[in-house]
């Protein structure tokens, strides 16, 4: 398999990360999204938004959306990162689509404006209100965390993998401050203990 | 089963219309979401988002993000609307979390915002931005349906039900206009002429 990515991508590392847990070998092939090298004909070819991560199967197949991509390996080899309790299992599919309509917008795209040099004077206006959305959105987790070790429970599942990215860098750019999530935070570092691990920035695996 | 909902959401049409195709029974029981009704300690309880849809079912528990009782409704009913092939299933999630992210926020929001009442300066400015945005999302879509009946192929899944809502509905407002999606326009054509169909405002299904 490839993963076409760019490695600081929190929606890239979702899948490298389950990656890493399933022990699946994936090549990775980078791309520069500042440099808009993923809206050229090739690359739409294999996904029209012209956004990375996409995963190209061993029979040359697509797919795109972080998170469906998600949920197509944990699927495809049967693990338990995503329960077949349907209860269960749409209690991770409730975090996956929060995350990306809650979660992301509010937390991921200002880390980018900030880090990226890509703040202009709308973006500067919209800010505040992205910020205590995004508030909003880690006071919503660190209260699922308030109980349990994972954010579905006591297990690790998609969920879990789907959040991490984004939220354990949070910080980066200055909009958010983790330490007034206590559980936030320990449920980062309960992640980066377990086996498998592996960081943002990391290639091999 | 009860349907949380709010008559005219998008989110809450979906499952209603998926709930009329299957021949599910829910009873609905509505929210004024501009008056603040889903923020009450009892909504917030069902769902910490403090958001319709959501749906009780009858053993009591609740489930929220449209996205994922759509997918919990098909397999708790072992509907062919969500394909057991993964690969095929794949398509239909990205479609699905495409929705959240890229069609939802450009286009269901402005429609909010100007058919609610609820436009201030800064969404003003925002406007044109998220149209282009919408109009990129509503292309996309035209060119997956320009030789295909559905948006993963030839029949019916989850994926239309999900997009179906807000693109029907696109026009109200005034920010888009669907004559320049004629794929699109074919699109809603069939699906309203489907067996089982209803309207957004049907409370009786």
């Amino acid at each position: 398999m490839i993963l076409h990515d760019f490695l600081p991508s929190g929606n890239g590392y979702k899948i490298r990360l389950l990656c890493a847990f399933l022990g699946l070998k994936v090549t990775l092939k980078e791309y520069d999204i500042t440099k808009g090298e993923t809206h050229t004909d090739a690359f739409l070819a294999m996904n029209p938004s012209g956004k990375i991560p996409v995963l190209e199967l061993d029979n040359g197949q697509c797919l795109s959306e972080s998170n469906a991509v998600l949920l197509y390996l944990a699927e495809a080899h049967q693990s338990p990162l995503l329960p077949t309790d349907l209860i269960q299992k749409a209690k991770v599919h409730q975090w996956l689509f929060w995350e990306q309509y809650s979660h992301e917008p509010n937390i991921a795209s200002p880390r980018f404006w900030l880090t990226h040099n890509a703040m202009n004077d709308l973006k500067k206006q919209m800010l505040p209100d992205r910020i205590q959305q995004g508030n909003a959105a880690l006071k919503q987790m660190n209260d699922a965390l308030c109980s349990q070790n994972f954010l579905t429970g006591n297990t690790l599942t998609l969920a879990d993998i789907c959040l991490f990215p984004y939220t354990h860098e949070a910080e980066e750019g200055g909009a958010y401050d983790l330490s007034d999530y206590p559980h936030i935070q320990r449920w980062i570092r309960t992640i980066e203990a377990l086996n498998g691990y592996i960081s943002i920035s990391q290639k091999k695996f």
